[in-house]
């Protein structure tokens, strides 16, 4: 899917949660890798993984975003909807533009029949009753009722944009659950997938032992005891 | 209900969603119709159709607005509530004021059997647990427990009004559904409800040939090709 | 628990909403006591009611916003954890900062074994999908991935803070429901919770009243008559 | 001017400042009297003082904010530059919209050529550079280009509004200087102006005092020492 | 300078304030093209005319937004400073970021040194102490400290962008004064020259009938016989 | 002053620009340094440079926040303003709140009279026609009449707070001028204040050579050949 992303490792991220992404992230010293607005859609959403195709829009004037713009064919959106590879993430720099909504449920099947992984967006997405039901996974801020030409113009696709505050370039990675979106830089994915899917593993660990009443103190993080009680547990084929 | 919006109109309105409308509304120039801030207040609320009987509010203040300021028969509130025709929608002008609950259970059990037909407010609403199973379509930005006169004062009734960053006249057909609360300019309301029942049937046929595979290019929006085959399709009954 | 807020009017708390608790301020002269941002985390909370520990975040900086400070034992955060008196309510000062998560699914738990009531935080809790099986009462303005290193620092606990715009003092009690949270100042409690639950009462008469078709004029505020009626219905050992 | 209000208290408010006021109004149980957006708009202006006259504003809508509404004679912000008498001040709920200039330089140099005392807007004015030669006394949140029906619509006038997020009736007493504008309820207006002018007098006092060195404790709020000081520099004629 | 916008329309907008030309671009249907953000950043600017040459900026990320790439040849916007085409306006698509600077004293002398008109940006500029005495006419919301890396990342140039939250084509007109600054469209910019300038003249004879007491009521806008009379004016030389 | 800040990086730090420093300690990894609010208030401030004293204000609460406690000799506010120890610059954690004024004119009389450097704030202060004249450098956001109990009410001192979204400790240096307040972690003060002169006389020599003409490719960041130039520079004595 891209040269530098293992299969392995895309694989992996669909078990690491946002929280535990964004912790390996600060780890490596970023912190501006969550997005401010995007948010399961249907309430329900699966979890999203895979790699980044982005469509950017200006905002809105009224000479150039008509309805004749909308069904143009050479339109950076249309063109996006067709040209994105399957099990990729459609991301929308929407300029964190609420009042309009850049999808709706026709564009929405679309996508879902061209196996497109799912749709994050900082722009709300319309149509919500229609949509929903076509139950491809979507992260935005909300729903509305305008098309994206009410106060967007889709501008261009494949190139760095922001969505939610946070750069995103062609090919990053995206992980979304119900805690939001987060980017991961692609060439710290593989990384980034191996150590999380670790420290998920460690932390059920953490949590049974928590729930069992064990304080937190020289658990989490572990002192050398703990670390010896969690290499016993693996070995013991991590019960719960 | 108002003289120049049929009862055709209405009744057609109630199959037209507020993504369809915004569109007719965009071809007719207006762009300024759909409200931010209202939202299905219970989450499962029906569709919302009826004319506009619009409240205002103003800021607090601490000498007016007292708890007997609340209780005066001659509280613009109260007089909307009675005052309010079966079959209008509260509109509300709230400031965008979400810390104030502008009704509250009891105010929304009266509205209910008065027979009015919901409430649209760019103001909270309070005692969720109170409200939600009264069964009145709300639509406002969420739930809060203060009253109105912790952060407004009830002002005037049937004057034109902002809500949610949109005007309103009172006999404005409003519209609300899972995308929000959207206003249709009274004059327009009869033209908007023909076409926008025509733009809701042509977009089933193009959904279903998107789920059957069909590429958006020349469908959406329609080649000659394309609307000979929709002619079709209604001819041949509208096959699922 | 706190030496003058009775147990019985923590008792009597439980079945008052904040939307009487915010009347009944607002007749003592408080305005200022109903928090922006907090919320039902799961959608599903229980009532949340109890004396305020307090705990306060000041922003990130990257040279002691570290991995180690998150771990370090002296981390105000960690401390207060393991220090608040069960029955107690978590209350975070996050300076509204919903981009950071300050609780996630261990320390939950944690909260959760040790007894406690319940969070109220206006910054944001992260992992989601773990922290809701846990089944402790979070308000709280959403879900958000990063940990509160991310954006915040844990700073003191047990001072005066803000949470949601609203001044929490250490012992102040705490309730929360579907409207959000509220703060009722100590020395207020036994009278809010006395009146409070008295409110609740009048307002369920006037509640079945409405519905049965009795317009609010001389019902809400009561008229002599309706008192009496209301004295009545008392008597008959309130009816539904 | 207004019945209630003498000409003696508009002369006294001549010389208090608007933070003077707001603590009168403070110890009256009033905090909600400082509008937030309205600044001296030439950054030079003269204080002002007056009687309220209030227009107010709904957003914008294309079918009717158009150029023809905007040059109609009944337009309501028309009427009320003819309308206002002269000495009042003319304040517009503008919604806080900082985008549209509810004035530019024709209608500010009519309404000082009418002796109108001056305007607070928390919408924008436009054409700085002809308006602020005019020399009226203008606060407001700024300069800005477009006229007013591009993003609002004058609605009525004389009505109780918001101004600032502050409630304004007509015939209450504005005053406004470099610390921005403030609203007194009409009724407390001798009050204030009596008392404020007091305040102002003891605390050139205190400011005399504090330059000569002495430390605020005992002073500011003062003891019986330092009243007895004041009342003897008040015998002595207030000596710099 | 550009094909379609001749040297007089530029030359004839160097008098026609930006009030006026959003009052001609209305009048074509345009709303949307006053930005919201840049205001005059030494407050004497002169007024700034000429053909927008893009920039556009994503949000800053860690691992990409250092002071390596700040420092690289390759950067778009060293790019731009040493591209942009002397007359032409450099637009910068901020994202409104006002917390980074981007532009300093030293590029800014180089943009005076090439020829450049002029500066608008919805992000703010660094430096101003060292920036105000260049004396290159620079529009943006504020002076900030940090450099453009800090919270953005230069991107492309010569795209659609939006600035100000309008959108903004490369050879789009821009015009700043004491209001602002607006875009005309390209396609627009010699109608509005001339009929803006047109509408400068008229208004200067209003202005001068206002100030000798006439009401604005048949003269703005104007009746036949105040028609009549600036032609008249016009003929008489348009006295003082 | 503080034991590990040297007098001497003090003195280096009046003659070094927040710009440079905001540079400098992004190259230590530090990005949020800069505050979001505080700007020069008389707008002609001369630089300020100084170690933090901190006060943090919690919100206002009608119960707490009165004119009694505002006059209270163990009011926060008034032990910070005659604890601060001369040099030092008081830092105010007024939680942005714009409308409260946290210091009016007696009150930086005596913060003058104290030899205290300045003062930082992003709430705002009160009083503008009285404290301009006392001459103490002061940053915040701006003007405002309401006293600090009406929205604000003073908690703690000399702890560790945020100011303008950054965190501040005790200790830190403070730097403010036109372009705003920046914070510079004590331990970095030193190696700051060496680093940092030396940009500003490297960029003194930078931009003599823009002025003539060069291009920054090459001296900015420079080449070898550059770095001779400006070793050559600093031998001549460093020629204007």
């Amino acid at each position: 899917m891209t040269a530098d992303v293992s299969e392995e490792s895309l694989e992996l991220l669909k078990g690491v949660s946002t929280a535990t992404i964004t912790m390996q992230l600060l780890k490596r010293g970023i912190r501006a890798c969550s997005m401010v607005g995007p948010k399961p859609f249907s309430g329900t959403e699966e979890r999203l993984v895979g790699p980044a195709y982005t469509l950017r829009c200006a905002p809105m004037r009224e000479d150039i975003s008509t309805p004749a713009f909308l069904g143009a064919e050479d339109n950076a959106q249309k063109i996006a909807i067709e040209e994105i590879p399957a099990g990729h993430v459609l991301v929308i720099d929407g300029r964190g533009e609420g009042r309009s909504g850049v999808l709706g449920d026709i564009l929405v099947a679309r996508l879902k029949i061209r196996g497109v992984a799912g749709v994050v967006s900082d722009a709300g997405v319309r149509d919500a009753a229609g949509v929903i039901p076509v139950g491809l996974p979507i992260y935005c801020p909300g729903a509305t009722a305008p098309p994206n030409i009410t106060w967007l113009t889709p501008a261009d696709r494949q190139v760095r944009i922001g969505c939610g505050g946070v750069l995103v370039d062609p090919g990053d990675i995206i992980v979304a659950d119900g805690d939001g979106a987060v980017v991961i830089p692609r060439n710290l994915a593989n990384d980034v997938a191996r150590d999380g899917a670790e420290q998920e593993r460690f932390e059920r660990f953490v949590q049974l032992r928590v729930l069992q009443g064990q304080p937190t103190k020289g658990l989490y993080p572990p002192n050398e005891e703990s670390l010896a009680a969690y290499r016993q547990w693996l070995e013991d084929g991590e019960p719960e």
